[in-house]
């Protein structure tokens, strides 16, 4: 049971996860959202519909593994995944024949056949879930659920058996845990940014007069697809559509002149990038330059102060304030920057409503965009990690204004 | 406020949701997650993570318009999206300067600058809400909530101004009026199918000794995504991996002799296509041609049932009798197809414990699917429409065990 090995194929951060889960008073909390589900396991697991419950139990004792909650017909996909991050609580009918003694196989097939012989199935999630707690040896503890992903009647039943009747929502505990990244998230991020901006570079590269925007998106979406990634919002906008914020339609043949705004989200592995630059064709205006360089200052300001210890809002006020005194005076913004991993804005945002001080170890996209109709917009996006003196980037573009 | 025209830019079954809503005793039901907020609008919105609220309000009287409710960031995507098909609540801070008149611009542009003129913006969500909820003149009334997608926290506090303190759950409520399609959604639902099967036929195409898996699962999601779609779950399984149910990863060169396994899904504006098919690379053993013509032989037994007041229970136990019959006789099977639309996975399925009677309008996928570890699996599934006198395919492809 305790293969504390198989463990390290997660990226859960489990001294945190048992801080925060002692501070919290819980012995184990339940995710069921996509995201908290993969922190706890290491990977994604898709679900077919909103009925269909899918929950990790992460325990707060480091050496107890975590348990995975599933319909039966998702066995397959863990054996094809090699998960052994968790032990297996399966629920549901689902209908597999045959035998593969003797016959022509395959490790997954092998592993599939074993989990169908051994795993007990049980007549739904919370009763799968309650079979994996009691396992645990909690049984009438405090259990904490991430409340975004669970059906209420379920959460209702499953928090019958708990102590006064109540289920701490834990969705905010999650994102408190997953605050600081842990190695196995760190080389995720890294790769995950590094793809991303690769193909940030391609479109900066094939903008020329008569290249649509739609032509920038697609290939944009097509190389993340083939580096094995999810394409997700993908801002690019040329002349006056650069001052769109976020960009999901493409309108406009680029010509001489345009600047042309980017801000690129996918996902690989699970992770998040989210990078944004900004490009001319020919020769930029003084409004552009102007602009421009009021918005990379703001930019290098919350970097100048990013360190472990600083609060996030000083950190956008300063930067506010920098492009301020820098060339656009009316400059306003709601935030300067998120945390970025398996969600895209993860928690901590450099927004003047978060006074919670930097991390070594956190995330950060730090961007300070500037959005004006009827002329242009600019973008300036990278993420950094929070190291003990500062901080180290994640992304390694060069950061101006591209000229083409 | 009451432009009726533009109504028909979302696939709303209104006399149906008027219909059930005055059953349930509701004046509106309020959408939360995506597929049923797609469906009140026609059109889908992203959000970034869990916490930002996307809601939109229908009302059982079909001469109110549907209301909104989005974080102002969103605005600019409703614009370039072209989207009138609701009123809009906006909440929370989001900053674009400039403006357009006079300047170079285009319609999207226009438009989400008069919308940022126009609207009012609300404190937060449930503010927006009950703010579009009055201005329909529902203040005080019955209002059923979709509940996955809603914060707890939230629910509660938008509960709390309606009779009782109570909200009725209401995403089975939309599941049920998204039971019987518009021409809106046929149309879309078509487009789905085509797209799908044209690509399955590619693959099939593409079937060869020392192809790889995982080339058909990349040419099948390169493809969807050219042809504007998003690929899903995308089971290429060849040999004996073609006994995998559900596939996500891919470790086979096809050989001469393989039997090859697909079972597609993707969306195309929004809306769910999923086919499937089975394919030898060479001659067809006897064993494969037996379980291959059972297979068969049941889903035609599924699809000779298919028409208006049959019993989807009844549909079940007649496949299954089928090809039990026909040449599996230990074969079993927890249902033989399932309807589509918004969800891979909507409303009723074709599963013993599913009284309820098909209906004109419902659109099913029938797959009578046999999976034999150690040997092999099968899978014929089509996408058809309940027509008065029977069903219409909306997908088109042979039906038979291709030999490559």
């Amino acid at each position: 049971m305790n293969d504390i090995t198989s463990l390290g194929e997660s990226g859960v951060n489990r001294s945190r996860a048992e801080e925060l889960m002692t501070a919290n008073g819980l012995e184990a909390i339940v995710a069921t959202t996509p995201e908290n589900v993969h922190y706890v396991l290491g990977s994604s697991l898709r679900a077919t519909n909103w009925t269909m419950q899918i929950y990790a139990l992460l325990p707060r004792d480091p050496s107890l593994r975590p348990c995975l909650i599933i319909p039966t017909n998702r066995l397959g996909v863990i054996a094809q995944m090699g998960i052994t991050s968790a032990d297996l609580y399966v629920y549901s009918d689902f209908f597999v024949e045959g035998s593969v003694e003797g016959k022509p196989s395959t490790p997954d097939i092998d592993l599939f056949y074993s989990l169908l012989q051994s795993v007990k199935t049980y007549a739904g999630p919370v009763e799968a879930l309650e079979a994996a707690a009691a396992d645990l040896g909690l049984k009438g503890q405090p259990i904490g659920v991430d409340e975004m992903r669970i059906t209420p009647d379920l959460l209702s039943r499953f928090a019958e058996g708990l102590p006064g009747g109540q289920a701490l929502p834990a969705y905010k505990l999650f994102r408190q845990i997953r605050q600081i990244k842990t190695p196995f998230e760190l080389e995720r991020l890294r790769r995950s940014a590094a793809l991303n901006e690769s193909i940030e570079q391609q479109l900066i590269d094939l903008i020329a007069a008569g290249v649509h925007e739609r032509e920038l998106a697609e290939h944009y979406r097509l190389t993340v697809m083939k580096g094995g990634g999810t394409p997700a919002m993908t801002a690019v906008g040329a002349g006056p559509r650069s001052a769109l914020p976020l960009i999901e339609n493409y309108f406009r043949t680029i010509e001489r002149g345009d600047q042309v705004r980017f801000d690129l989200c996918m996902q690989l592995d699970g992770y998040w990038g989210d990078t944004g630059r900004t490009a001319v064709l020919g020769e930029p205006t003084p409004w552009m330059t102007r602009h421009f360089e009021a918005v990379l200052s703001g930019w290098k300001e919350a970097l100048d102060l990013i360190r472990p210890g600083v609060k996030a809002s000083d950190v956008f006020q300063a930067a506010v304030a920098r492009v301020q005194k820098e060339g656009i005076p009316h400059y306003r913004r709601q935030h300067v920057g998120h945390a970025i991993g398996l969600e895209l804005y993860d928690d901590i945002t450099l927004a003047p409503g978060d006074h919670r001080t930097l991390e070594t170890g956190m995330v950060l996209c730090v961007e300070v965009p500037y959005y004006e109709l009827g002329a242009g917009g600019f973008q300036i996006e990278d993420t950094v990690v929070v190291t003990a003196d500062g901080f180290e980037f994640l992304t390694h573009m060069e950061r101006k204004l591209f000229v083409k």
